[in-house]
């Protein structure tokens, strides 16, 4: 495994298949199969079988996978059984969402800190965590080893919380604003574009005259 | 073009386009190229202009693209030249979230309706619309005829949802519930889902021991 070159699209899907196995298991389900799993994530049963075979051969054929030992190592595989601490630059209203959905997660990896240079956010409390001026970020970076950053600053200011965090030692990152941002090629950037999404849905629509 | 086989990949950059020679026209320049616009978006010139090509020959070579002509193209080819009415299912802090960034996108793609059935929303309103009960969502699609429908309900509610919508008529779904919905065929569902961004990024951290 540690050889494999694995795809970011199969990577994308093991946090997927592991809610799902969560919500099978608190089902009070112990086996799972390809079959099953490929219809509720609207997924061929090749693809998944290909996926979960990436990771060595824990599922038996006519028996499928035992979904404790599956968890397990989708958790391992994604680090997921280490604490992963989070920051965030942006809590506006979309920032302070993003904040309080963290907690549903109910993982290791989570975010407990905010940085924004809006006074009227600054001081502010949001599900437990202090709001931070955004000029602490890079010490805090520093200090507190931040392995994420999520951005949620308006497109204006995108660019330069990016290179604030990378400068400090992010080399992951998830943006929500509304622009491309530059990184180097050892940073990786996930972009979460609803506007973009919804427009791009407008294409699909009939014509209208 | 209309007999042409347009990618999803291409169609879902033609917003990211559009909005940076928004950009680009509010800042007063006219004239852009495929150089400029694929290092501000961080892909290949060569793409950016296999993109652009694909609707009809509106570059010139050594000369490069008119701004507000490409513009008013790419906004043709989306249908974002005509009024598109949006509803949204669950106004939690996300979804709030979202009808309020929705107007920041100055289109005539707008969330127009909100629905939920906690009662604590209901008749609450949220940037000039007021919420109305889920109960009351397959009516108001027919006689309003919603054209996308936005889906931020918890996951156990998300496939019902999604169910009701499509009954009445809307082929197109944004969904931020972390869960998949099944669809037909014929209907096209877009998924943010940044708990499962957020867990997969933490693959690529350095592995602790």
């Amino acid at each position: 495994m540690s050889n494999q070159k694995i795809s970011d699209a199969t990577i994308k899907r093991l946090p997927i298949y592991l809610r799902l196995l969560e919500r099978e298991r608190f089902a009070g389900k112990h086996k799972t199969n390809s079959n099953e799993i490929a219809k509720k994530l609207d997924l061929t049963p090749a693809s998944v079988r290909k996926d979960l075979s990436l990771f060595g051969d824990f599922g038996h054929k006519g028996v499928g996978y035992n979904i404790d030992s599956l968890i397990s190592k989708i958790e391992e595989i994604l680090n997921l059984n280490h604490f992963i601490p989070v920051c965030i630059v942006g809590v506006g209203r979309l920032g302070e969402a993003i904040v309080y959905h963290n907690h549903f997660m109910n993982r290791k990896i989570n975010i407990v800190a905010a940085f924004d240079k809006n006074p009227d956010k600054v001081g502010k409390e949001i599900d437990q965590i202090v709001v931070q001026h955004l000029d602490e970020l890079g010490e805090a970076i520093k200090t507190r080893q931040f392995k994420i950053g999520i951005i949620c600053v308006p497109p204006n200011s995108a660019q330069n919380v990016a290179d604030k965090m990378i400068e400090n030692g992010i080399k992951n990152i998830l943006n929500f604003s509304p622009v491309t941002i530059l990184v180097p090629e050892d940073v990786r950037v996930r972009h979460t574009d609803f506007g973009a999404d919804l427009h791009s849905l407008a294409y699909y629509l009939p014509k209208e005259k």
